[in-house]
């Protein structure tokens, strides 16, 4: 048996296939019972941006370059694999809807039901430029200090 | 010293590179005497595909391409660094050769040897449009649920 | 409360993100008191490699083929995502530096001050034709059952 119930995942990845992976082991475990967090780091951050993107007017232009040349929020996510500029996701949901599979836009929004505690990388969010304006609503903001301090009370630790 | 001696790997990845590390580690464990659960999803799953393509004429065309488009085994997976259209892979298969280190294919019936048990993700297979049929004999079929309770009783459980 | 204080990482991307974030898990765990054990198996062997190139007489011309198309060392690694020929390495750098995040090279300093274990995959580095003195000091070499054996002992085991 194991000795805690809490599950933690490292959301690196911003491809939707992995985006989806994580939600659905997330929501699993939430749904069974367990504590799960989840801490968005690097392109991962990009599945919690806002559709619209809020005025940002201190940011250099170097930041907002790298800001503009990523995917704002779910429905903008590519690949892994099979993207084929644009194509492989619309399959991809496509198949997800024939399947009864939730978007990931459902999918964030169960994880914050079912109180999944969602934390942005304050580290990749500076490198990055990412302001916590873009990002949706109930979000913490902590480091690598606080993940390891929940990966420490977890008895399943995912890096994705 | 661990608390129990099981290891769990989600394989997620379907490239060569990831599939032999995957395989390296469960049959490395299992060698040593643990117990091994290797759970099969999104690209992952084209590890497991036969090399000849049983009749599936109930798929969609969605469905029907998809499957076209993916590896269909071991031999035909590509890498996810260096894989310039197909010779990665041979250069990859040929080094692996002349160290002695086993293909995927043998990976795979060492595994089976072992005991391993391996878990094809039946959401992935839906959304994939993938069928038990198209897939290797001796493999379990379940969803998250059935990974999460393998997790934890597990010690190590790696995202691959 | 974990069992042990000891964190393993099996770092298997030569990506320049991935190879930060392993590094910054890596570093903040050491900071805090834990063990950490990092494993450099395929592409996250080339964040070990040196600048420069030592004599290799012995090796086959794949090998030396194989060693020619890989990055040498952290200043040559690409991006997951975004790596535009290069242009991204050279921006994510200059963003790093702006937010007094260390480069790969420091951090590589600052795990051996923290007495971090690395140790390089032995079969890894067959397979890729690489030899120990093209690789950086202070590294153990070892193969898939000492990495298990670390990872019995550690609470949180990642695979980047």
């Amino acid at each position: 048996m194991a000795q805690t119930d809490k599950k933690t995942i490292v959301l690196f990845s911003g491809d939707l296939d992995k985006v989806l992976a994580a939600f659905v082991i997330a929501n699993g475990a939430a749904a069974m019972g367990d504590d799960v967090t989840m801490f968005f780091t690097f392109w991962g951050l990009n599945a919690l941006r806002r559709d619209h993107k809020p005025a940002t007017p201190d940011k250099t232009p170097l930041q907002r370059m790298f800001a503009t040349m990523m995917p704002r929020g779910p429905k903008k996510l590519a690949m892994s694999r099979m993207n084929f500029a644009g194509a492989g996701p619309v399959l991809m949901k496509r198949m997800m809807r024939a399947n009864h599979v939730m978007s990931i836009d459902e999918m964030i929004a169960t994880a914050k039901e079912q109180e999944i505690k969602m934390i942005a990388c304050t580290m990749s969010m500076d490198v990055m430029g990412l302001r916590a304006e873009e990002l949706i609503d109930g979000l913490e903001f902590a480091g690598v200090a606080t993940y390891l301090g929940e990966a420490d009370e977890a008895n399943v630790n995912l890096f994705i």
